[in-house]
């Protein structure tokens, strides 16, 4: 398995609208077991996702669909940066039994 | 829900001990929407563990089962240290849709 986790903030007052974005464009992807997008509680423009697929090629190939091509157009001016993104190897765990 | 981000460091040798014994704890507690445990490509000693909670109370109380303390107590030799854990606030995503 492959995994990501990433701390991305939004530009001023879009968060909420990054959010709305990142949680529409994850619906079932080929490969993809899991992605959870969740708000940081203690910085109100900062985002956290953390991803887990069944390899990097997967994750890879999800880049380049035109569905997710237009999401990372629509989200880009609503990005302010990324704080980090670190690249993990998911072992196993509860809530990854998805097909 | 209530999310935790965490990375942890084995103490030397002891990273594969930990980590399964952190996927045998991990069955099914109430409340519990998904909690993955990872190695750092990048660190041979560090693990990550990525939670998802209906709330902040179901974590917490899942601290004081006998079979989480007991996972603890053998944990906690093979825990060299933490380099973060950080508090967030779910959202929505993919693979949440547990019971």
């Amino acid at each position: 398995m492959y995994g990501l986790i990433g701390k991305m903030r939004a530009t001023p007052g879009k968060r909420e609208d990054l959010l709305q974005l990142l949680l529409e464009a994850t619906d079932s992807m080929p490969g993809c077991l899991n992605y959870i997008v969740a708000r940081d509680p203690a910085d109100t423009t900062a985002i956290w996702v953390t991803e887990v697929w069944v390899d990097a090629a997967s994750h890879k190939a999800s880049l380049n669909r035109p569905d997710v091509q237009a999401a990372i157009a629509k989200a880009r001016p609503m990005i302010a940066g990324f704080d980090f993104q670190f690249e993990t190897e998911p072992a196993g765990g509860y809530g990854l039994d998805q097909p």
